[in-house]
């Protein structure tokens, strides 16, 4: 059986979304089809206005349209502080939860040798440059706390260690709600090992 | 803090989809950036000329970008079958499903008193029409089994009635591989009454 081949095109391009398979792209398909055909209009323009006109800062490869993003060119920033990420959007999670108001470098991945990705691949020279040239005083690490992305912060550390700079990587332990009895081992032992002093 | 204006935009156009709230709109934002910017212009296209040329078929009412859709065009399906079913879904549901080889009614929607929908609203005239003109033996009423579906059903088959045509609806109970200690007690309930002889 074959239906409208314009629907069954829609439900195919729906699936490039993360998360949705056949099941939810058919339901989002009806779903825009019978009620929010406006919606979708809006949403289709968006996208692709998005995909051409969003590229990356050109100082800390954020998203951005522009050629430096808003936090880049905000004045009042603290320019010592450097955080690196690896995706663009572990910076709006940073920023939408701490008081964060320092610099940022987006390093869009993390070292994967086996995966051919060393320091060139991910423009690290970039990250350098930076360090040189700008009065930064501590390089906070965000990395996420995965092997690679402990592989990443090791270097980054010796790297901002060559130029003098500080550096510091956000705490891992157990999560603020979380039950102990429910963590995982690597976390809880993560934890154990990096009690602090009660002052 | 103010992101992009175009990301800020593109994520709120795509919670216009069902089940997709803040999370994880900035999730597939991210994702369709970051790795499937071809997908997503292809997906912004998909869903523009599918909203302006997918319309209704205009004898069953599902959706189709042609007057008459595929399965009321088609050649060799049984035209003395009518399966009424609340929205073109279902019709997918159906035909996926079953070996069904009749024609369909979409009545895009059900009976609601309480929120203004009648018999008009729903455009039963239109099938009223085609079981006189037709020659219809049997309408299959395939209406969810809910309050509002199961008084659509009876207004439905009251309707097959006056025009001698027989009406039946598709089987409630205990879905296959469920287990009746998990089933609800309304379903359990309506399939113990609806017990049938076995052969």
């Amino acid at each position: 059986m074959s239906y409208s081949p314009l629907l069954v095109r829609l439900i195919d391009a729906l699936r490039c979304m993360p998360g949705i398979g056949q099941k939810s792209a058919q339901r989002i398909a009806f779903h825009l089809l019978e009620r929010d055909r406006e919606g979708a209009t809006a949403m289709s323009a968006a996208i692709s206005e998005a995909m051409a006109g969003i590229g990356h800062c050109h100082r800390c490869r954020m998203f951005s349209e522009h050629e430096l993003c808003s936090i880049c060119s905000a004045s009042g920033r603290d320019a010592t502080q450097l955080c690196v990420v690896e995706s663009p959007a572990d910076v709006m999670a940073v920023e939408d939860a701490t008081g964060y108001r320092g610099m940022y470098f987006v390093l869009m991945g993390h070292l994967s040798p086996l995966d051919g990705i060393g320091p060139e691949e991910l423009g690290l020279s970039a990250l350098e440059q930076r360090i040189r040239d700008e009065s930064i005083s501590e390089m906070i690490i965000a990395t996420n706390p995965t092997v690679e992305g402990d592989a990443t912060a090791h270097y980054l550390a010796d790297m901002a260690g060559k130029h003098n700079v500080a550096a510091s990587r956000i705490a891992h332990g157990v999560p603020l709600g979380g039950e102990l009895e429910y963590v995982d081992g690597g976390t809880l032992s993560h934890a154990f090992y990096g009690r602090r002093a009660v002052d």
